[in-house]
């Protein structure tokens, strides 16, 4: 069985997508997203997965730049899970909201739900923890009327009652996990895929006007639908910068080596970060 | 003079940028990144700053989408602080770094200073804390051998040595902030701009392969820069882009309203966040 390793505490988002996308216990908890991403690189864990794009326990630019400057591990799969936030309270409380005097959660999560807090509890007072798991933990071992916002894996880790569900602010927010490996056959999702991704690393010879327009020309007369661009400062300091952009299909041995090609002749630096299956998973 | 409301608590980046950026006492720090815009666009405040990008204390992704779903504020300047984290002591402390049993951070600052802690401190537990400067106030306030990892003003702040310098791993990261107000004069930053920038907003009509590069067409043939790009989902569903696009020169009266004019003809929607000086500061 293989060895999965994700970006903790215990009652995460990570730790809800990990559950939900594989089998089996064998799942091993990292504090932080270098450390998860070099256990794979190690062989010390055959699977890690990481948060990639608006997630509230980490940031992309973290998982970007480690995997770019640090630690080059092909991405496996992509995993989608909609971001859903709860008021968690403990079993015994009976009161109202307004009788909340506490809520503790992450900082993201306590903003991604600000509407609500503003409206419903707007004289509570907010704390800030490390994760929204670390904030169902505290009042799980706290007083009655204290509440936490986040997941319902939270509630079910630490015997939690879901007081009020979906008080997140917008119904459609995501959040995006890649899943590392060395070896793609250990990979095994319990989902079918959705659609297939290929995500490319491209820096720039140099600065100038339109050099983003030359390198998206490559992908457009091919009519390759990208799904995603993002720029990003190369750490050498400001005004070089690198894109990642995902294209909607998967790699294969005519277009994307004719848009490296050209790319290269244009003085452009051309990596493959993987090509992919997307799952998207409902709760 | 202005009210200047920032992201709390005290000694984090953002408070370090407020206090480098602006003269005066009048400074009041929000506990999230909404309430603080929410108090500028209610007169609370005349001026906020939150920030953008690659920050420890909050990501580029609330801002962003609270600004572009919920409140429009024009951004008036951009400030840019270089990330430098230290390893912070309590006064007392004269021992060696092996001796240092735990240290406190954010997880993103923890992560970014991953390779020294790898390398010199292997066996110290991590415990994270919701920012930098809450860890600064944990280690000030417990055992003679803890340490926290946070910037100089968190040391100040707090009352704490500088026991190891710039333990990052990266000596180029940034943080950019956007500062927020309604009026244009009221923002007076101490510092001489480094460059002038437009931030633009755009929408696509539908999703389409080459898109994109039709819109980057419409900057491209009119030799203007961009030093950004980035597509965010809409919160409609998945699959939904827009574009924020930043150009690397002032709002002027013919170039920019063709851009718009182009991309409306081709069923874009374009909206100008704001056209702003950029400060680069040095700590």
């Amino acid at each position: 069985m293989a060895k999965i390793g994700y970006l903790g505490p215990r009652g995460t988002f990570t730790k809800l997508a990990v559950d939900t996308a594989f089998n089996g216990e064998n799942k091993h908890s990292f504090t932080t997203i270098p450390e998860c991403i070099d256990a794979v690189n190690d062989g010390e864990i055959d699977v890690g997965v990481v948060p990639l794009e608006n997630a509230i326990e980490g940031t992309v630019q973290i998982t970007v730049d480690y995997l770019v400057h640090q630690v080059r591990l092909p991405v496996m799969a992509e995993i989608v899970v909609p971001i859903q936030q709860h008021l968690l309270v403990k079993p015994g409380f009976a009161g109202e909201l307004s009788e909340v005097p506490e809520v503790y959660s992450h900082s993201h999560a306590i903003a991604q739900c600000h509407q609500f807090l503003h409206m419903h509890m707007p004289d509570a007072k907010m704390n800030f923890t490390s994760s929204t798991g670390k904030a169902a933990e505290l009042v799980s071992s706290g007083e009655n009327n204290m509440a936490a916002i986040g997941n319902r894996l939270a509630a079910n880790e630490y015997g939690l009652d879901i007081f009020q569900e979906n008080i997140h602010d917008y119904p459609n927010n995501h959040t995006r996990f890649v899943v590392l490996a060395k070896n793609k056959e250990i990979v095994n999702v319990k989902h079918e895929a959705e659609a297939e991704k290929t995500s490319l690393l491209i820096t720039l010879p140099s600065d100038y006007a339109g050099a983003l327009y030359q390198v998206l020309a490559a992908f457009a007369w091919r009519r390759m639908n990208l799904s995603k661009i993002e720029s990003r400062p190369m750490k050498t300091g400001l005004g070089n910068y690198f894109f990642i952009i995902d294209v909607n299909q998967p790699y294969d041995e005519v277009l994307f080596p004719g848009v490296k090609a050209e790319l290269e002749a244009l003085g452009c630096n051309v990596t493959i970060l993987g090509t992919f299956p997307v799952y998207q998973i409902d709760l």
